[in-house]
């Protein structure tokens, strides 16, 4: 069969990676593919050193690339959302495939780019948009298409889980990390969308719209980030079995879908309790598998070429398909998609860890174990410490049951307004992660 | 689009899961397919009591299922090689697509069935041949296509993970455990499929065809099970910080393809050391994408009914497709599976635990240290315990540096022969499992 042509928009860290590990597993992907696949063109300013661009044209004019009558794929990775989303439109239009490893552009601008594609009959495929290397979206979209998906529950930030996993080995404090971190490459110059949750956001969306059926809807995640976590908090979440994560939680109710990003304590004997360093893990839980989990490294350059590459098999098949009975991009036909929807997160029910730091004096555990009654709140675990020479006050450790979120707002505020309670309350939400 | 008419051979425990999972999801995969998926037929001696056979004619004669016209897509799961390999062949010779979740079937006669398959341009699925609802099968042969599959290694048979989990957790004998096993529906009543790695080598016969482009070759699987594993030897594993598994693992070398089953000691950081109960999980090693793992029930009526129902849902997307442009069987193209042999066991080279009983006596330790050093075996760690009054000798435990199994052979036997040395030597290999 006729080979392949693909044309690559970016030539950086994931681009080379694509562009080598296309090179390097040629005969493998063959064999595979049954037909030869093979980067043509490419637009860059300039390749970097150690990326085999033999037979690649390279150009700095992406529109040529995506215009070029002779590729059959195009492949967006230069990220950030213009002109990406301009040359994705461009290809889709030209009648061409998509394959992009773009998760803030897939987030906010999915909707439309998936319309679009629709209309013209053509595939754009994103697994690399998400957990990096692991075939997350196959195994959701695919792989478990006889489920009614019930809830996930993902670690899909590395960044992230490295500062939290150096945290609790370490005893090191967050800043201290974050500079590591940044000092190693797996953190940006501006930390935010990864330390602030907003990276993660971004991927839950479209695991959440996958999952369920729903369109992309970035604006309504819930995004907390773990800028916040002390490593107090990790001590302590230690003493009471925790660990914290930060989850990417997604999860079906009668109310609507649950959609939030934030610090999350989980029991230290879930296999999610032991994703360490930079890698990412998704639990899915199906009505008829139960929990599944999927595991891997969540960015780098070869890890997430590899997503790519096997998008661009997939495409490759694509091409002779019906365009009516392919895999639809949101796993559920664009015209099945459910307008069931977000749950406020204030209506979300949780388990909490609070910390807190009080007055050192007779009364103070019995007035908050009273505001929390108050307001329903069920006290699973407490741990008072006995008061330190450097700091004000005692620390106080509270893991309750559950609860909807509006009734723990409502108390936490209560609990700060007391005069004995100094600075604000900590919390920290908690997810058990079973089965049941 | 027209209704896809199902046909299930066997209504028994599986068979009944997919009939309640296609009814009860009904919706949720028509969403996801483009249109209804509808069991028409089902050939079985009585249904169950818990199955939902709303609208299905069920008769006992499953070759009238296999030829009857209106049936697009046969299920088989009535097990076992005869009548299920003819009633499947029958099938695809009527130019009907095929789903099956029998292991043993395809393990065995799976190149003659997915030959013929390929003649008549029909696909037969098998996801649920291998760790029941984990779509591992999707992830190995599509989601990793850009890679060169390096290694897997899993935890493929849920009974004998059981056995091992309880007998570690609790201190338990293999036999009591074994028993309690039977009672809870766990292992079958003649348990020698599960304990001595039989169904787990069906299933890695599976896993490797996938990963390297092989034939399908299960006789050539070097099998040992778990029946010989002592309690002192869960023990022993812990003091050295490792747990033991039985694990299915298979390895590209430059000399040949390494398939083997047999316990297994993984140090107990890894997240597959953690793998516990009836739990499965396969670790996958590609040269772009790193370790990923896949984990999740292996058994079970819905779990394993989320699989075919997944294959189902892929089937019809198939019916539109090119047949020659389809993910193929064994995820390399027919006329493009590589002769590459199987490594004889003798070949493999692994670490060691070794459990011996010795004459309490000077100059024992010496002597095996000296055999040990004459087969170039480097000792890592070794173990002696104190005499105790109810046995003769004392135990001595050694962890061995990766060595030749012919080496090690050679080894035992030269130990075994000293006149110090009480009874055989327990021989468990150790995997690090790491990525390197």
């Amino acid at each position: 069969m006729k080979a392949v042509n693909i044309g690559i928009l970016g030539l950086g860290t994931v681009g080379g990676g694509v562009a080598n590990v296309l090179a390097r597993n040629r005969v493998e992907i063959a064999r595979r593919a049954g037909r030869d696949i093979v980067v043509t063109h490419a637009a860059a300013r300039e390749a970097a050193q150690d990326v085999n661009t033999d037979g690649i044209e390279i150009s700095n004019n992406a529109f040529a690339v995506v215009n070029d009558p002779s590729i059959d794929v195009v492949v967006e990775l230069i990220g950030g959302y213009e002109p990406a989303r301009e040359l994705i439109l461009q290809a889709i239009a030209n009648g061409k495939h998509v394959v992009t490893a773009n998760k803030a552009l897939i987030a906010i601008h999915g909707n439309e780019i998936f319309a679009a594609a629709q209309q013209q009959g053509v595939t754009v495929a994103f697994e690399a948009a998400v957990a990096g290397g692991i075939p997350i979206i196959k195994a959701l979209r695919e792989g478990l298409s006889g489920n009614t998906i019930e809830w996930a529950a993902g670690i899909i930030n590395g960044t992230g889980n490295f500062i939290l996993t150096e945290m609790r080995d370490k005893g090191r404090d967050f800043a201290d990390v974050l500079a590591e971190a940044q000092q190693l490459g797996y953190a940006e110059a501006d930390p935010t969308f990864d330390v602030e949750g907003i990276d993660a956001a971004h991927k839950l969306t479209i695991i959440a719209a996958i999952a369920f059926g729903i369109p992309l809807q970035f604006e309504h995640v819930y995004t907390e980030g773990i800028s916040a976590i002390d490593a107090a908090d990790v001590a302590y979440a230690a003493h009471f079995g925790y660990r914290i994560k930060h989850l990417g939680m997604t999860r079906r109710t009668d109310q609507g879908i649950e959609l939030r990003v934030h610090p999350t304590l989980i029991p230290e004997k879930r296999l999610l309790a032991n994703v360490d360093g930079v890698m990412n893990a998704v639990l899915v839980h199906g009505d008829a598998v139960g929990p599944t989990l999927y595991y891997g490294a969540g960015a780098g350059r070869e890890p997430t070429a590899s997503a790519v590459v096997a998008d661009i098999v997939d495409v490759v098949r694509a091409l002779t398909t019906d365009p009516g009975n392919r895999v639809p991009h949101l796993a559920f036909q664009a015209d099945a998609l459910s307008a069931i929807p977000i749950l406020d997160m204030a209506d979300v029910v949780t388990a909490y860890y609070l910390r807190l730091q009080a007055a050192d004096r007779p009364g103070v555990l019995a007035m908050i174990t009273q505001i929390l009654g108050q307001h329903e709140i069920s006290i699973e675990a407490m741990l008072q410490k006995a008061p330190s020479t450097h700091e004000a006050g005692v620390p106080i450790v509270i893991i309750s049951h559950r609860i909807r979120e509006r009734q723990m707002n409502a108390a936490i505020l209560a609990i700060e307004a007391q005069e004995a309670i100094l600075g604000p309350v900590t919390r920290i939400r908690i997810e058990s992660l079973a089965s049941d």
